[in-house]
């Protein structure tokens, strides 16, 4: 049974993944018509961000979850709420028409409810999104998407860049083990700045969070540097213990 | 001319106050008819979030205002998303009975976007509130609410317990000239425990974002304590030089 679409709240995603060099972000291509004022109809096509309107019995999340899957075939992933996108305009009347006959609504308005996600972007993460059609974009050489979506992209960067510098989220996007050059070069990119490498080192190997592994990085042309992993169980602790009256005792 | 409602997005606002002794929220009054199994038809009521399916030339945000202003005569209102609740059965088939004979709608499914907004709880305030009919409970006293109002409360207080040891919210509640004993008060009702009240007012004076003015309380029993204000310049001076690269130099 074909499930009964929303017709007036979508959710769409915006998923990040680390090459290694650059920022990526996934998108899928739209094919649309377009008539010219000679009354000509012209296949035109362009990229939008990943996402789908709500199907009746689910509910955001859910909805959030199964565009993913299709696209990435991963279920367990990094994935959290980024905003509702609810300006009345946000869709043009071309584009509402597109969604409409696409879907098979009648709406005059859609809202949608913008996840970000991050993951792995190794080789079967390649592979998956390719058979779906999916391409990874250099994020900083994306001049226009369909919709509304560079705006949300443009939020989903801010709440990213917030993030890195808070929270330990530039490990869902390294592999489980990963060199201190690789993670610096992770910062590096999505910051859009030089950090400087000494003191990166010393403060991330002194913060107890990064744990060293046996393991050397192989088949590079320099030498090969250790292979760390991330101690998400010490991170947890501290946290903890900074988490009380953070506001009440910040001169401390 | 009767705005167009919206039959599948609405926003709830969870409104606090704070009288100077407990949280209060803000509920107003629903009417509803229930059958019972004989057949009779009896008016029952209960309470609810103040909230408004959209209108369909609004965005989530200007719905929310619209909503705060009717109630509270405040236009400049400190007003934050909360969260999105999406789950398709969060109304039961008897609420959403009532919901479509309200606004005239034959939907099978409402999303809400709950905000929650703090107030200055003065008699101006209340002389409002009344006004519309709304009332202030303690949200320590409220057992049930309509829908789904009790979860969105529930995320709402979280929330707010989060936020008041971490931003400076606090000052929100309480009138622009307070005493260090008020303000400890606020803090100590809303975490629900007793702080020590020698190091409390060491850390928060010690802080720099507390001032203190020419005033004292007046019409008190004890002896008159200093009246505060909340320097926000201060405040934020000192955040943007904390907020490079947290994560990164945690261990400093």
């Amino acid at each position: 049974m074909v499930p009964t679409k929303n017709p007036s709240i979508s959710v769409d995603c915006v998923v990040f993944g680390f090459d290694g060099a650059s920022l990526k972000v996934l998108l899928v291509k739209r094919r649309y018509r377009e008539t010219t004022p000679a009354g000509e109809v012209i296949a035109r096509e362009d990229f939008k961000l990943p996402g789908s309107p709500i199907y009746n019995d689910e509910d955001l999340s859910t909805s959030a979850y199964r565009v993913l899957e299709e696209l990435t075939g991963l279920k367990q992933v990094y994935l959290k709420q980024l905003q509702v996108f609810s300006d009345p305009h946000r869709i043009d009347s071309k584009s509402l028409g597109w969604l409409n006959e696409t879907y098979g609504f009648q709406t005059r308005r859609i809202i949608t409810i913008a996840y970000y996600s991050l993951v792995k972007l190794n080789s079967h993460m390649v592979a998956h999104t390719s058979m779906r059609k999916a391409v990874w974009q250099d994020v900083q050489s994306i001049k226009r998407l369909a919709l509304d979506h560079k705006q949300i992209l443009g939020v989903a960067l801010n709440t990213l860049n917030k993030q890195l510098v808070n929270e330990p989220i530039a490990f869902e996007l390294l592999p489980k083990r990963f060199t201190i050059r690789q993670l610096q070069g992770l910062y590096e990119a999505i910051l859009g700045f030089e950090i400087d490498n000494r003191n990166f080192r010393k403060n991330l190997l002194g913060s107890g969070y990064l744990e060293p592994t046996e393991e050397k990085e192989r088949n590079v042309a320099h030498k090969p540097a250790l292979l760390y992993t991330f101690n998400r169980h010490a991170y947890e602790k501290e946290i903890r213990k900074k988490s009380t009256l953070n506001f009440v005792n910040w001169h401390d």
